[in-house]
């Protein structure tokens, strides 16, 4: 069979590595993992003769196969495991006719493809906590590093009061550790065995039936679940949400910086790599290809997360249809996060910051941005809604003059009345209105730090 | 404003305490327990004075003010809390001129809309807590009275081999156990305070930002977060995200439950009640209503869920647009998980069991469900392959034949010559065939009395 | 029963009208069209004595009917059309005894419920067509007024090559006559009567029963689709996708104006008004607060529309559960979109444009947007990666240098060994750079006006 | 490159010749297509000499290019075009050094990738066009076929009135039918060039612009937008819903199968084929494999389309992120789109009928599915609400003494006061009973032939 491929965008939208972990072979294997260890396991029960297990586990390498005729044969069978359970016991015949006899047995094709998924995540998880914690690492250096540069808050898209890189950037990083946190307690839920057989019950496995489940999961160094999941996929949603949730989380990083980025704004850039970002018709843009990556996984997430959901009412004992939904959307959904962060970790440890611009931005209002404390202080003497009706006017004011506020407000008696020049030169310093932003790093990095620790 | 209502579907989509908690009184209210908690936390500190505290406090009742005005002025204002602040200083003010100067202090709308929205979701969490506990409750029940009563199991819709409707109850029951222990995980990221001023940085407080914010989680009994999340909404998505799950698992139990009381099964009935469940048009149907609310709530969660993710990128300091999107997702989430939770402890408790009908159903297929067995046996003897082909010959001829598997099998002689009469009689007695049903239960029930001491 | 409201936002997420539309009246009044017509075309056919229509008629006025009951009976009926034909029974029985007993007849509750929808649904597309209507015209006036405006072109929210203000807007217009076009060919599906009996066989009305379903289209001014289609939603499902389109579409600009009216751009406003979009910390601000709903109602469109989608596969001849998830869904929708488009009126005729400032900003980059038209002239010259390169290098130089392009470009043997200083000049100069953006404006309007003469 | 395949449930899911539409090749040559015809275009106005345009055409060709080298420039460029491009240019080169100059002249990346997609969409739509058309005949066939063959209605997954197979496939039919309408209408809107350059003005092309978009549509066969619609995607939203639509209508087709196919049920089952829908644990069972893909599919459809409503909102003249998450969105869409039909024109010109059982079926109720007539009959004479009790106590006292429907009637004064034994009969006669089944039938036959000859 001719394969056509579609994989033109994988380089830029997914990491090389989670795409391994689900390749056709990292599927493969993940089944035949699970057939090698069950063989292990009834052997170790006296369920099957130990002999035959050296020969089954030989089988149980996915070089083996040939993907296309199996996915051919998937076609006509409704699932994987199916023509690959055929194809293995064919592999194992070919060396030893009578260790075929007792390969898989007691189990059925989902609890083969659970288990071997459940193997995957593991290993998809591993590259998603390294990248985590990589990630987390360097925000929290980048946000010590601004922890005091002054930059305008904005709310609306409007500037607002000053705040600093470095306390945006701790926000960044706050998410990130709560996505570390949550990881850390879904994980032993996730990672745990299938094994039911037919209906659940394990029934064709008599009295061995449950020694053997308990032996597999020590084989796969799996969880062994109060009871069979085939159609209770609440573990795999959780993780999916996860997942989305780490998606929108580097989607608001995506979107902060892509913003940051404008030509009007130019106060945090991607770094520059040579042909990275250019365009093809404006030779001297630099364009967001991180942020884009970031924000496009933010906006594809939702839906393969919703999908995950839609498919949790599977009927009875085994679903059609609604599992079938879940076989390519989670596998989906990781590479698309794994590929997301691996853009964050491409931008975050190099981000070019432009604090000269910020503080020119910062001015860009003649001092609007400052005006809340300034109200404040008016509240206290003239109530809250005399005092904002004043601030507003001011501004309005200031805004027709094109004065700075500060100059309009050392004209307005009403003003002038209760606060000294000076007391209006301190309220209207950017410097001294920075308010909790150090703090906010410093706590964000503690927490960061101490779930290393722990 | 004649305001025209829309709620028709209220009382049989959702549970009237949910949405008196997010009722436009709660929501109010929300905000103004807010308000009030501002100003003893800010007195408490010095801020203001304390003998302002009272006439605050006293505003800080939701039946005094006028929802219709109120969302007319939303319309200008662009969100709930900048019209409530002015009504509620004018509330002041006619108290207390000067205390009014001293509501909302260094506050922003979105510190008075997000932890007022915390408080209302505590009391959700609440309400959805305990309807958790009585649905396991009743689940553990209804899994111990039914763990030995035998009943098809079904896999893509097609029978398979027996199972308990015990065993069922127990993986619904396990899914709800689950659900109960991520609440409890996520409780405390979610109940915390939101509280950061104009741009987060609290800068308006000065030197008694912090104090300020601490003595107001105290007073709110929220959790103080590292940082403020005005733009980081992982805390609510994961929330979200966790009722789609339990919309998910109801979801699940009302399609066993239709599917289970179709015509053709018969099996399991939602209670009778009078006049419940009739047809307009077919006096004698029983139609399974409550089931349908909840595959409806497992229907609509995951859009409602993946809007909450969508909403995630926000920009800056404040979004614009997409913080709105959250404002009435994630109470209308609350509202619907809550009237399925309703309609399932409707159901379960008086779920009506027809057992004679599960055994003439098991007996449907004169035997073919209980092939696993034998073509398990004869794998051991003649090989795996070799066994399903063998098997599924038979199967197609009793099929063919109108006879009981039984029957064909003991007239194959490629089988009797491996198994005798009495094995065959063995393997094909569906009581001997339920496996593990009852361990299945009896673990889902052990894990369930386990949470509840933890 | 008191019923705890949750209208808070409408005013600002909805239309009056369509809230109106969708009100339980709304929902009332539409099933009771559905019976007073019915009996209407049953008499007009003999099936029902005329002298019964009258009063059958009478009591089809939603005026009549106590909406907290039905709401309370709806939840044992599992719809909202059986305990309303109760009502409507014992209203017309107080009248006439014998009237009583032909409403409804061989109706099922769907039908009711369906065709009664389907004429909400007519009244909702005739607000939403005039608003359109509206807005395009608006749309059609702004792009003509700023045809020939420049300002600088975006991509990747980088600025690009000029465009003009008028060919933005032309871009908004033209999704909207699109959108118009769509509403257009899908009101025939759309508006069709549901009209099937219990099982959708009409068997109850035995021969009558097509004249009468001839009949009762008629009565309603709807359709005859060529069967029911109590579980083929696409007509539904292809509105609530249309609703979508034209969500995004506003969406698209409440996103663009929300970007230009950024502090750092500040090209075009949201019309003033007093206390309109103001901040309660910040009174200088101006909140884009229409935007944040045309954005708002384009985040929550996709969920909704989704679940419009999942809900399509509905069993048999009536779902359970399928059904139940678009009651409330695609009302939502509506509203949801007349909000967007009320706010997008309110807007767009007064959008405040600084078309100084956008001048300033098109000269931000020091000609470096203006680069292209350098590189595609040096192209056929040097070749296109010789000409990209130069050009880069020169941008490049520009930026560190801190000089205009031009400057570079002129002092760049490479250039003006193929580019005269008068050439030079032309390329650069932004008013010849605007390309077909009055062209696009002029079509975009003729398209407009083209649709509104068909 | 050692690109890991994940194509093993390709083959299921998915129809090879869709997925060759939208392979890496498909899609390069998609973009040089775009690329030939604008240097075609660009000659035939004299904007590029004629001389070069043959190199230019040559380099045209998929095959010339190293996909896995474009997929990792792809990763710095953030589009698929600009390498493409670059490639392109170095290939032209090659053969002449002077054409490479005149590639891709006035267009940027987005008119590439743009109208390459549209080109591809253009080749998916006539395969779909091709499948939906063998479909409808299909299904006409199976209709008209089994238009009288009588089987349980069932609302709620409870029996109800008697219907037809043929009326439940025409309303599959039916669906399908309009399907096809809604795909000719959208089309024309589809298939339409882009053609823009860096900001959507063409100012690169000074006054040839016009002309040669104009020509390079005739070239591509397209139609010619009023404007360029970089950042409106309403046109691609549009067909992606479309697509969900079709995914719905034949995940109704797939859950009705699924639940015809039910042990319990019995009535039609998805055509044998060796080893087709085995288990590998219960080798007697025939799952419908087919059924699983259709309701797969309209799992997954939802969510994707979800993704592209939320693409919608796109900033200025081009958009980060939000057009990114199209660009393997629509082309998963399409190919699962197709792999659903390709399962339905599996499984419906072969469909099983096994009409005895669905007579079998119809008599489950012992005649309550009959109920409803008389209900009716009895209506006319005693009231609605009166008969609709009689019945409704009638039905329960059948039920409970285990009696058929017929007899209990017969036993009851107040029945038979009213209805003669013969009327009782009559009523109860199920092939009395079909209603307009056989019209339904009919009339979906006829707007199918009508569709055909349009």
């Amino acid at each position: 069979m001719n394969r056509p491929g579609n994989q033109l965008f994988d380089h830029y939208f997914t990491q090389e590595g989670m795409r391994e972990v689900f390749s056709d072979r990292g599927r493969v294997q993940g089944m035949l993992d699970f057939e090698a260890a069950l063989a292990r396991a009834e052997a170790s029960i006296g369920a099957i003769p130990a002999e035959v297990v050296n020969d089954i586990v030989a089988a149980c390498d996915a070089s083996l196969y040939d993907f296309d005729a199996l996915a051919v044969a998937i076609g006509n069978a409704g699932n994987s495991a199916i023509p690959l359970v055929k194809a293995l016991g064919r592999q194992i015949a070919s060396r030893n006719e009578k260790a075929e006899r007792y390969v898989h047995m007691g189990a059925t094709s989902q609890d083969a493809m659970d288990s071997g998924l459940v193997v995957q995540l593991r290993s998809a998880i591993t590259l998603l906590d390294r990248d985590l914690e990589h990630l987390a690492d360097a925000l929290a250096q980048q946000a010590q590093r601004h922890a005091g540069v002054p930059m305008p808050g904005r709310t609306w898209l409007q500037q607002a009061t000053p705040i600093t890189l470095g306390a945006k950037i701790a926000g960044w990083l706050g998410a990130i550790t709560r996505h570390r946190q949550r990881l850390r307690e879904l994980k032993p839920r996730l990672l745990c065995l299938q094994f039911g057989g037919a209906s659940g019950s394990l029934a064709a496995l008599g009295e061995m039936a449950f020694p053997i489940a308990e032996a597999l999961a020590r084989e796969l160094k799996l969880n062994l679940p109060d009871q069979p999941w085939h159609t209770q996929r609440d573990r795999l949603v959780e993780f999916a949400s996860w997942l989305g949730l780490v998606a929108g989380g580097l989607g608001k990083i995506g979107r902060d910086i892509s913003l940051m980025m404008q030509t009007e704004a130019g106060e945090v850039f991607e770094p520059a790599a040579a042909g990275k970002g250019g365009s093809s018709t404006m030779p001297h843009k630099r364009n967001p290809v991180g942020a884009a990556v970031m924000i496009g996984a933010a906006t594809r997430a939702p839906g393969l997360v919703a999908t995950m959901f839609s498919a949790m009412p599977q009927e009875h004992e085994r679903s059609l249809g609604l599992w079938h939904a879940e076989w390519e959307t989670l596998p989906e959904l990781c590479c698309l996060v794994s590929g997301s962060l691996q853009q964050a970790l491409a931008v975050i440890p190099g981000l070019e910051v432009d604090a000269g611009r910020m503080r020119q931005n910062l001015n860009l209002t003649h001092g609007l941005v400052l005006a809340e404390a300034v109200s404040i202080a008016l509240a206290q003497r003239i109530g809250r809604d005399a005092a904002h009706h004043l601030i507003e006017h001011c501004c309005r004011r200031a805004v027709e003059q094109g004065r700075h506020l500060r100059a309009v407000l050392g004209d307005e008696p009403e003003v002038t009345a209760q606060l000294s020049a000076q007391a209006l030169d301190n309220l209207m310093n950017p410097a001294q209105s920075l308010g909790q932003s150090k703090r906010w790093v410093k706590r964000a990095v503690a927490e960061h730090q101490a779930f290393n620790l722990r």
